[in-house]
């Protein structure tokens, strides 16, 4: 009945493992320490106290204030809390800025405003699915309300220049918004010029069903889940105690790994684009160094990405084409039309994300099974590489 | 550092330990099958599979459809999605009906609806808090879009007669949602007259962090959290395995029980009621035999309530005044006020509230140092009982 899972597991952008260290924290605040955190008496101060203890690590980790962390449900929620929680305090609509490479949560949802009434602009990027900060500053408009610009993209794993776009921001007195998601705990942010940032903790290696909104003193958003006034108002709903203390405690974990395990990341990327471009008939999605350490996209000639993934599947290989929140669904990416792949490629595409837990021998179990694979699905191909 | 918790937990309806037979369902989908429940490869469709089965443990507990079961942070997403959703579809404004003695999620958003130009009519309730259907009748206008009553009081325990107002909707063809996180698994649902219902895991001794919305087939939301169209497009945002897995495993455990727990439950009532109200300026709130059977709530005159917890909790026993969600404030509960206690009542609430593990002998100690801890607090208060 229970499906097993792969062997070798390489769509840690889509989710990752929980740390034993982290599951080790989370197990008291299950049965121990059952408390709701906003009852007086000890059972609630010790839920208290663990989830503003991991208030203050989320905190340090990003040398914010604890008081601007929202803890929310995951990045989905802050994203849309971002977007929904700025644009809905205003009556008389306005203006929005994203981009065409933004994640899901942030382009359905500023679309979900357009069809409301607010202007929304989607910028163009480049070959390597770059937004310009120049593209921002020529699309600002005195009723821009919020820039969203992801940090790093999920798919891709270009990244973006977010500090010349916050400052850009900053100098206009326009709100900031950045989905981290992917960015988070691998490369530096510029939280100075950021007013606004999401997180997940599953992404690095916290549990599922947690995530928190960065929110800048002073700024300002109507909630979107109303009730009992949790998070200073701004997020209401009985806290998740034990997801929240293993955000915390992944936070603290990525940040204190984060040199070994990116150095890893960046070697594993290099191998990853030499061999595989090797390959007749491949490509590389996004930048060659700009680029998130833990992310390596790929097109192959030929050959349909779901095709692909279910033959690394036969091989206890996990990947996959791109984001695995529209992998049901198949439409080439948006993040590889945004950057002009052919249909052809863009529909073979092939994402290869590492976490903390990637070894030496799981790249070479891919790179031994890929060729294979490639050949076989180009022998049933109707198309022809190079034709 | 750790603040110990209580020894004795009677607050049950601010949140319940995890069940050990739920955490150990839960356990695997942290670490062994970490897949995202949206990805293709093995991984994933482990994911996927314990995602829908806990689908169907919760709908076969309802004797509803799957399909009919939207997975959401908790009752406050839950709730809010009924009633934003519902609302934010109209362009044009309409009219809600709630009650005054809603949970705050509910009221808090039908307040946030009402602020932005929809009518908003909170009935009153009797001095047990029932609201009548027949005020529920009176209050139904042309653009009434739903009807919101809760199935039993998170506060006093009274049950709602859903029935006869899920029936009245439905000859109006208006939309009814009821706020079940108390009722469930503790008393009969009318599921066939009810469009939307909310609850939440950890009030039945499932994980913090996760609750399903039933949406009955063909009604329609607008989604209040937009991104990879989870959900069936309803709800996005990577869905919370090992969570929903918790939520699955304490829905089919809590109707397994049902019977023996609530039969122990209700003797428990019984026994509170009868012994409380022994001690001299003590009241009742709620209604004696129209209850949910977990929870008991009492009025002591010439006491605040909150230093009636706090004596409690030197005793090692968890109690509460009312909602958990408002216990920082320390204004008189909305509900009391609603039922017509008077203030100096009002204040010196206790809510005894009991779950699967409680014991005789956790009663024993409460009626125990219930007596001492009301004569010490009396001892000092600047207010006379019966005067």
């Amino acid at each position: 009945m229970m499906v097993m899972s792969n062997r070798i597991y390489l769509d840690n952008s889509a989710t990752t493992p929980v740390a034993s260290d982290v599951l080790h924290a989370m197990m008291p605040y299950f049965r121990d320490h059952p408390g709701n955190a906003s009852s007086l008496h000890a059972s609630g101060r010790s839920a208290r106290s663990a989830v503003e203890g991991a208030r203050q690590q989320v905190a340090e980790g990003l040398s914010v204030d604890s008081r601007e962390i929202v803890f929310t449900s995951g990045a989905t929620e802050a994203d849309n809390l971002a977007l929904l929680g700025t644009a809905l305090r205003s009556t008389s609509g306005g203006h929005i800025i994203t981009s065409k490479i933004e994640h899901d949560a942030v382009l359905h949802a500023s679309q979900w405003l357009a069809a409301r009434g607010y202007d929304v602009t989607a910028l163009d990027v480049d070959e390597f699915g770059r937004v310009s900060a120049d593209s921002v500053r020529e699309a600002l408009r005195p009723d821009t309300l919020l820039v969203s610009i992801m940090a790093g993209n999920n798919e891709i794993g270009t990244l973006q220049p977010i500090r010349e776009i916050g400052e850009l921001c900053r100098e206009h007195g326009v709100l900031f918004h950045t989905d981290a998601v992917q960015a988070i705990g691998k490369v530096d942010l510029p939280m100075d010029v950021i007013d606004l940032l999401s997180a997940s903790a599953h992404k690095f290696h916290g549990p599922k069903g947690v995530g928190f909104l960065f929110v800048r003193r002073g700024v300002k958003l109507t909630p979107m889940q109303h009730g009992g006034g949790h998070e200073g108002g701004r997020r209401s709903g009985t806290e998740n105690v034990p997801g929240i203390v293993g955000l915390g405690a992944a936070i603290q974990l990525a940040l204190q790994e984060r040199e070994a395990v990116v150095d890893r990341m960046l070697g594993f990327r290099t191998r990853l684009i030499e061999e595989v471009l090797k390959l007749p008939g491949t490509r590389l999605n996004g930048h060659l160094t700009e680029s998130l350490p833990h992310i390596a996209n790929f097109s192959f000639q030929a050959i349909e990405g779901e095709s692909l993934i279910m033959k690394l599947d036969e091989h206890d290989i996990a990947a996959s084409t791109g984001s695995a929140c529209s992998s049901p669904n198949l439409e080439p990416s948006h993040v590889l039309v945004a950057l002009g792949v052919p249909l052809s490629m863009a529909h073979g595409s092939l994402r290869i994300s590492t976490g903390r837990q990637t070894s030496n021998e799981d790249i070479d179990a891919l790179l031994d099974a890929l060729p294979i694979v490639v050949e076989e699905l180009r022998a049933f191909s109707p198309f022809k590489v190079g034709g």
